[in-house]
């Protein structure tokens, strides 16, 4: 595409480290999402990055247009390099795109002994609560803190009932998905994973209003609000589409789409050993909780990631065949190596 | 109780705000819950509230064990502080009591044309997603933001299915409460609203691993770190219990309950009127979405606490017969006048 060395790299790191720790749907399955946005003029393969407002400890970027791969790291470099100096530094981010997974740009910060915090808009698939009208992103939130001798603990949620991932996997395997995941264009919930082709809508974290929707449509408008309205990118409806296929609305509130990262650093609060001690010890308390099913232990935030990262480590990233034949078409388009059959 | 001045009107400003703003959970129903508290020697009425520790944006504080509803005004009072000479400012608590509502503290940034956060860590009642176990609290987190026509955006929030008080009113009302809320103690679904007598538990948002209750888990978890491991307070099931006829644990591990509050100046980002005209412009947009019902608008996070709050300025604050009755019988324990009947 003609990314600069340095961005050709720091992208393939961010969708290897999604491979990695078994996020197969934002790993390098969606590379060929990225390239189809470039051919559109949609991304821009050497983007300009630039501060646009700056205090001590926060900033607005904007991304020029540029992969969010590229463009959230820059971002957490900058809220790293603040919180250093005073403490804390939250960076929005407007005119950008797509970033990978959050849980990338927050370890960056708990690499530092800080606490990383990273979230983003996105297309409009999730209807507020008690609306039938796709206004809001699956919009995820990731919170991370560094412990002692085990993992960081790692809370990388989408603010809806199910990522739009969980929905994919169900429309490949032919298979009907859970009530309260999804409604119709009406509004009744339905077990139909292809129920968005036909006006449906995903529903936020919660279903319905009974059992706390209002909470998850709050958690996502929260993101929105953090990463576009205060940043100057497209908030709800008119975040642009991820695919390529699909035009972005003619009349923008904003450029591009909106990130809002932030690290704080733990001994701003307390000496870090003291800190990674007491959280060891919160993490040991809940892993030996009592359980309803002698099998299923309660799972720490990010455990599961970590444990597929040290397994594919060793035994290497499994990829279905969709994801090989795009590949192989990407290296062919672009003249290098095909996949090793 | 021997509240200075200052604290005892800072203690009430922020309960009167619960019953206007309709949450009357946490008014001045909870008074008599604060006294019986200080009778045990839980609560300190003139608490030494010191800072720890601290950065530029960064601090710890240490509330003496006093009123929540006067250490938390102290917190975020300092992250203003520390907002308008830097940017942002970040104070975690320790050894703190309940703190009212969350809207209270952030709306005190929101005034200052700021982003406020708050969050509280609480008595175990939430068992973690795959456990029977009371390990955390409602833990509730509150995001706020400040409009320009509109009232201002605040998502203030449990991290559990449903709150205390709405399980409170059920169990008055001798109703059953909506599968997904609790389970007993087997871990199976229940619409008692008193199983948590028997053993069972408080659900997290999500209600289920089905429906996401793992995001409510985490969400959960985050306040408890941010609050209460940041801090040095206690955390998962080692929080106090909020009873007085409930001892806390014996084995604590830290002080108190723990609280975090943070401010953002807006204008650290973009300018304020330009912020303000979008998020009008996104509040303006939600309000008219599509309905599935034509007689349920879509809610706007903090809009039915605004309505409550401008009603019964006008129309008075309606308390039911209990509280009537605590407050006459505090009344004549202190020797001030009884409520007019």
């Amino acid at each position: 595409m003609g990314c600069s060395n340095e961005h050709a790299a720091l992208a393939t790191d961010v969708l290897l480290k999604a491979d990695l720790r078994g996020i197969d749907s934002h790993g390098v399955a969606r590379l060929i999402g990225y390239v189809r946005l470039w051919e559109n003029k949609r991304i821009n393969a050497r983007p300009n990055i630039t501060i646009v407002h700056e205090t001590p400890t926060t900033a607005t970027i904007d991304g020029d247009a540029g992969l969010g791969l590229v463009v959230a790291p820059f971002a957490m470099r900058l809220a790293i390099q603040k919180a250093e100096q005073y403490g804390s530094g939250w960076v929005s981010v407007r005119n950008s795109n797509h970033f990978g997974i959050a849980g990338y740009h927050t370890l960056m910060a708990v690499e530092k002994d800080m606490i990383g915090f990273a979230m983003t808009n996105a297309s409009p698939l999730v209807a507020p609560t008690f609306s039938n009208e796709r206004l809001l992103g699956t919009n995820p939130m990731c919170y991370a803190f560094p412990a002692g001798k085990y993992p960081p603990v790692i809370i990388d949620m989408a603010t809806s009932a199910a990522a739009n991932g969980k929905l994919e996997i169900a429309q490949r395997l032919g298979k009907q998905v859970p009530e309260g995941w999804i409604q119709d264009k009406e509004g009744d919930f339905t077990t139909d994973p292809h129920a968005l082709k036909s006006g449906g809508s995903l529903l936020p974290l919660g279903s319905d209003r009974d059992h706390g929707s209002h909470k998850g449509f709050g958690l996502s408008a929260t993101v929105d609000i953090l990463s576009a309205v205060l940043s100057g990118a497209n908030y709800g409806p008119w975040v642009p589409p991820f695919v390529a296929f699909l035009e972005p609305p003619a009349d923008p509130v904003g450029l591009g789409i909106g990130h809002f990262v932030g690290a704080m650093r733990v001994d701003g609060f307390r000496p870090v050993d003291e800190f990674k001690s007491h959280l060891d010890n919160w993490i040991s308390r809940f892993k030996s909780a009592s359980t309803i099913d002698a099998d299923q232990k309660v799972i720490i935030p990010g455990e599961p990631e970590m444990e597929a990262e040290a397994d594919r480590k060793q035994n290497g990233i499994p990829l279905v065949d969709a994801v090989v034949k795009d590949l192989n078409w990407l290296a062919e388009k672009f003249g290098v190596n095909p996949l090793a059959p």
